[in-house]
Parts: C-alpha cells; sequence; structure tokens
C-alpha cells in the first residue's frame, strides 16, 4: 500500500496511542542475571480484542487462561507475560499461577477482574517462582509508560533463545486521521505451524467489532506465523494476540471498505514482518529458504508438499551444507502423501530449472550451486496439477541446533 | 516359538537351500575403490514372491519396474540389487536401464523374461554407468554360489551408508521336514514409516500360494521396517521382497494352521531383527528409544502420537543430551493431532513415573537420569482414553548426523 509507512525496530507497542508498556527484571529463571523476563501492556481504554493460540492438546495454564477470557467476549485492558517459565504441564497450581499474575495486573493497572490476558515461555514442567513474578508485576505496574525505553523493555522480556528483538510499528492514514499498528513477537526454536513457541503481541488505536478483528488476525497468523518453520515442532504457548482501543477514533465495520482494506494490509504487513523476523533468527540456522509450491490439486496439497520439504532433516542439512542436492527435494515431495504425478514436475532453484516435466537439467549444475550458497534463496515447484500453491519459509539444520538443544 | 533356531548375522540368502548369491565389485559409484555393490540372488526353482515397496511418488525405476513385475504374477527366479546409485528421478533412460538390470541377470541365470525383480540404493537424479553395471552383472552369474562367502559379499554389496552388515537365518522343523528362512538388509538413513531408503531381501525354501506370501509379509513389514524412525523421510527406493522356492518340500496353504503360525514366527524374527540392526545402526545415532503408546482412542492415533515424539527434533537432540526433558515428550504428544486428555495421561521412563495424571513426579528425577543415560530405554505414555497402542523404535539426533549429511 502506498500511503503506509513501515517502521521495523521500532520500539513496538509503545508507539500506539493509549497503550503504556513496561518490561522488568524478576529473576524468573534463577540466575541473578538481571536479565528482563516480565513484560506489561496497559491501555486505559477498553480494547476489544482477538487472539489465536496453539492447537497443542497439552496447552500451558496461560494459554488456557486467555482461551476462557477471550471466549466470555468482554472488554479487555492489557496482557502480561514472562519468559524462562513455560507455566506448562504445572497442573491446578500452574492454573493458580496464570490466574494470580492476570490478577495482580488488574488490580495494578485499575482495570476489571478478567480484562488481562496471560502469556508465558520457557521451559516446560516447572512451576513458575510466583513471589518474584508477583514483585515483578507489581515494579512493571509502576513502570508503565508509552516511551521508546519502556518499549523496547517490553519486548526484549519476552525473549527466549532469540538472539534479538523483534518489533514493528506500521502508520496509515484514514480520512485524515492517523492510525498506528505495531507489534511485538519472540520466536526461534521450535517453529512450525500453529505457531511453535512464539508470542506475537499486536496493538492498534483503530477499532472494530470483535468478530472482525478475529478474521483478520485469522487471516494474517495463517499466511505468516503458520507458514514458517524451524523444526517442526508446535509449543504447548503459542500465542498471538491483537488488542484494539480505538483511541484514532477510526472505527473498522464489516465489509470489504477502504479501510478494510488498509488495515489488512497494515496487520498483514506486521505479522509478515514479524514471521520473517522470527524464522531468520531460528536456532543456529544459518539460512532461510522460501519453498514455493504451485499446480497441486489444493491448497492442502500444496502445503503438505511445502512442509514435507521444509521439515525434511535430509533436505535441511544439505541446505545447510550448500549442495544442490535437488534428489531429496524431489523425494520428500513424492513423500508428502500429495497427489500428482513426477512425470510433469517442474523443479527450480530461484528461477533456474531443475526439473522439467520431471527430468534433470544438470547443465545448470554450476547455477544451482551459486544459488544454494546465498543466505536466502527460493525452491520452487510447480506439479501441473491443479490450481493449490502455498507458501513456507523454512531454514537449515545444523550442528549447532543440536548441541543448543541437547539440554536446556 | 520353541522350537525355531535364530542365528544372527549369518552368511543371509545363502543359508536357504535352493538359493545362489554372488557380491561384486563393479565401481558403481565411480571411485575406484574395489566396494562391493552389486548383489545376485538366483533360485532355480521357480518362486513365488511377495513385496512391498515405497509410497512415494517419486518412486524409482527399479520399484516402477518390480511393482509391475510382481503384478504380472508370473513364478520367479531371482533379485538383483545395486548400491551406489539409487536410478531414480532418471526418467526413459532410467527406466531402461533397470530393465537391462533384469534382462542381463534373467540370461545370465537362464531364466525366463521377468522373473528377476530389480533394486537400487544410493544417491537420486544420476544415470546408472550402465556398462560397468552390465559387467557386474556378468562376473556375479558367473560367481554364483550357496556358499557363506558369497552370502557375505551379496549382503555388503548392498550396504550404503550402513556400517554394519544386516543377515539372519532362522530355521524351523515342520512335520520332521526343516524349513529356512534367511534375510539381508540395508538401512541407515531416512528410515521411516513406509521403509525409507532400505532395502530387505528375504529367502525360504517353504512354498505357499502367491496370497498368503503377500498377507504373511504385509504383517511383518508393518509390525517391523514400518515401526521404526531414525530421520522421519521416506525414500524414493524401499523394497522388501519375499521369494519362495518350496525346496524344503513343505507347502503352507491358506488358514490358521500350526505351519502357519511358525512361519508367522520365523518371518517375523528375521524382518524385526534386521528392523532392528537397521535403527541401531541410524547414521551417527548414539541411542534407540522405544516408544510406547497404549490407551489411545484407536491405534492411528497411538502412532501419531509415537511418530510425532519419535520425529521431534527437540526431543530427539534432548535424547541425545541425555537430559530427562519430559516436557518436549508431553509437548509433543498434544502437538500430535491424537485426542486425549492430557489430565489423565500417564508417562514413563522406563517404569518409573513422570507424570501421573497430568502431574509431574519430580521426586523421580535422579532415576530419570539415570535412565536416560542408558544406549536403550522405554519412554511409554497411557492416554487413558482407549485401547489403541503402537510402538515405535526411534533414534536420537547428533550433529554428526548433521555433519553426514550436509553433501553426498
Amino acid at each position: 500500500m502506498r500511503d503506509m509507512k513501515i517502521q521495523e525496530n521500532s520500539p513496538g507497542l509503545s508507539d500506539v496511542p493509549g497503550f503504556r508498556v513496561a518490561g522488568v527484571a524478576c529473576d524468573i529463571r534463577g540466575q541473578g542475571d538481571g536479565r528482563l523476563d516480565l513484560a506489561l501492556v496497559s491501555s486505559a481504554s477498553p480494547c476489544g480484542a482477538a487472539a489465536v493460540f496453539t492447537r497443542n492438546r497439552v496447552a500451558a495454564a496461560p494459554v488456557a487462561l486467555s482461551r476462557e477470557l477471550l471466549g466470555r467476549g468482554k472488554a479487555f485492558h492489557g496482557i502480561v507475560a514472562n519468559s524462562g517459565n513455560a507455566n506448562a504441564c504445572t497442573g491446578k497450581d500452574g492454573m493458580s499461577d496464570a490466574k494470580t499474575m492476570a490478577r495482580l495486573a488488574e488490580q495494578g493497572m485499575g482495570a476489571p477482574p478478567g480484562s488481562v490476558f496471560v502469556g508465558s515461555t520457557g521451559r516446560i514442567g516447572r512451576l513458575l517462582p510466583i513471589d518474584r513474578v508477583e514483585a515483578g508485576i507489581r515494579e512493571a505496574v509502576v513502570n508503565l509508560a508509552s516511551t521508546p525505553e519502556q518499549g523496547e523493555r517490553a519486548a526484549d522480556a519476552i525473549l527466549t533463545s532469540d538472539t534479538c528483538r523483534k518489533t514493528i510499528t506500521v502508520r496509515f492514514e484514514h480520512e485524515g486521521r492517523p492510525v498506528t499498528v505495531a507489534g511485538m513477537a519472540k520466536g526461534a526454536g521450535m517453529i512450525q505451524p500453529d505457531m511453535a513457541t512464539m508470542l506475537a503481541f499486536i496493538a492498534t488505536d483503530l477499532t472494530a467489532p470483535p468478530a472482525v478483528l478475529q478474521e483478520m488476525l485469522n487471516a494474517a497468523v495463517a499466511a505468516s506465523y503458520n507458514a514458517i518453520t524451524v523444526d517442526g515442532d508446535m509449543s504447548t504457548n503459542d500465542t498471538a494476540i491483537l488488542l484494539a482501543n480505538g483511541e484514532s477514533g477510526v472505527r473498522l465495520t464489516e465489509g470489504e471498505g477502504e479501510l478494510t482494506r488498509k488495515f489488512r494490509a497494515a496487520l498483514g504487513a506486521v505479522n509478515d514482518c514479524l514471521a520473517e523476523k522470527i524464522v531468520s533468527d531460528g536456532e543456529k540456522i544459518t539460512k532461510v529458504v522460501e519453498v514455493l509450491v504451485t499446480g497441486a490439486a489444493d491448497d492442502s496439497d500444496a502445503e503438505k508438499v511445502a512442509r514435507t520439504i521444509g521439515n525434511s532433516l535430509l533436505v535441511k542439512t544439505s541446505w545447510y551444507g550448500e549442495d544442490p542436492n535437488w534428489g531429496r527435494l524431489a523425494s520428500s515431495a513424492g513423500a508428502s502423501g500429495a497427489v500428482f504425478d513426477p512425470e510433469r514436475m517442474d523443479l527450480f532453484y530461484n528461477d533456474v530449472p531443475v526439473l522439467s516435466s520431471g527430468v534433470p537439467q544438470p547443465e545448470n549444475l554450476a547455477r544451482w550451486r551459486e544459488i544454494v550458497r546465498r543466505k536466502k534463496f527460493t525452491v520452487r515447484l510447480d506439479l501441473h496439477t491443479g490450481r493449490g500453491s502455498f507458501r513456507l519459509l523454512a531454514t537449515d539444520l545444523t550442528e549447532g541446533y543440536v548441541t543448543y538443544n541437547m539440554s536446556e
């Protein structure tokens, strides 16, 4: 969109009028290292909200609680989130801790009960050090501000094995009024469909009916976080939350108007950017590979092919080795369960043919080699079967990933 | 079975009366290193046959040819197989080469056209050096023998990244007559359901109608090669072939008699042993972990849980690190798509409780640590939902796997 201003690596949510944020260190990891580990997001005005949660059956307590809050459909005032502990597989005590976090945040912000979402990320199966978390929430309440400093601290506080902060702010105008959409996220390992170990918190000063916000968030998530993979795992804690406080005075209604198109573009830009930051910061990766499948019988078949390729260990290790081992790509496509005729399949590295109607084009070997040495390239398959397509951002797999994840 | 004599690491197919085998070096890899790379199996008497092939849509030429031969349902006389080149994604020339291999073997053995199966394994997408393969087949024909030496040479000739020969011979008696079932296999990387990059050739001197042989091979494959995983990939070339030449004079008919039970046990023992040898020789692994899921809604759900755990990179790396990170196990179970209530799930390392009705049992930490240091242990989940169960043999994931597969 021409009139959209995109600022990557912005302060994030503090850019959105009416939102105050804070990030504090309360030693959730018990390392005494002063690392930021608790973030608070607050809107004095009530917000409409939408959210997407992990489909993992072993969902963490904060996911269960936030899902329940969203279901009640009240007005919302904020989010409290921590890193260093996932509060997952923690039973009744874990749920009690998640409720304590929400209640303390609500009380501190002067917000009604049931108006603050909870997010957690980190190791599974350990109870939170709830005394330290409580102290952290109290400190965060005092520090709430709309300054860039607190925006950055909040964005840092949700990181785990991430190597860099992930924020973006998008601004556009509607009928002379400025509208802001900003987001912060954490990613790193365990990234696959259904948003594995990722948190994304997005705020806007537009307002819209909850059903409209939810539909737009669903679409944005499908095209962003659910179209990346690092290691194929799906976590217990994945959460994307969108809060809309209406401070801009701009109100989005149902139907396809100019404002709908603008907001969809802005929300899409925020989530696409955060998703790309997440995959690019996958644990110990060296490459991001776009897997683009077209001509499948349907989108579902295209997704199967893309994911089987993007999650194949043999494919990922060959990418790491910068080996144009297209046989592993073709084999993964065949193993995906998608229906197609291998003798019609075209395969490309970027735009350089590898297979044309199933026939290898080895005269292009030198060009393949040059492409797979790049930090980012595209593997494109056209199955010539139907109109289904899917785009996946995947990564390579390194010894560093293995040694990094041997223990926690 | 009490009266079954099992000899692991036997000479393999040369143990079966009426079968002659050979293994020769014909430099398929072009390295000039004298490595054995072509195996021939021959029975003068016509054999009944059964076979199971990869379900990969990008099936190699030898798979397509062998599947076609089996479909014609004639009597069979042998198998010609090579390592070092998969003859996959090789188009019409590749199919022509596979047919040439079969024809030369048939002519050399004095067998009728369409009576010899073909198997290949190795790199995808390159044409066979067919002149050298032809010379190899001619040499193998001359060397055919029922000696242990040629049995071992044939078993060695089908290996790729395997570190050891994989053979077994099982003998039993029926009404005073000795019956032999023997097998040789290759495995190593890319091992997952549907028999990824594995070849298994089994011979017996019993005879039975093809439909009976096929049903018994299907059951044996489902319980063996399709219940192991190294890296979750499924190859273009997986093939299991059973040849039955009837030389023992023992004939198996339909229905459940004593002979059926004996042969099923013997065939199961051969395939289970070869499958365990394959998973234990997975590329650069250090551990074999049995994932046992019970109490699932049905067997399909149990399989989903077992495979999601056994293929999770985070789980596999934690096994390598000897870290009792059961949170990753629980998260993978939840991510599998199987239907269950996490608050009823029991989880064990061997027989030591980890989760009881979803509640962690951290007082057992020292015992978990001791178990996960072993070369082989069991992860058991009881979902308390239904009667479905599945057993999977899985491996850890090491830096060695990554570096080994960076290039070929």
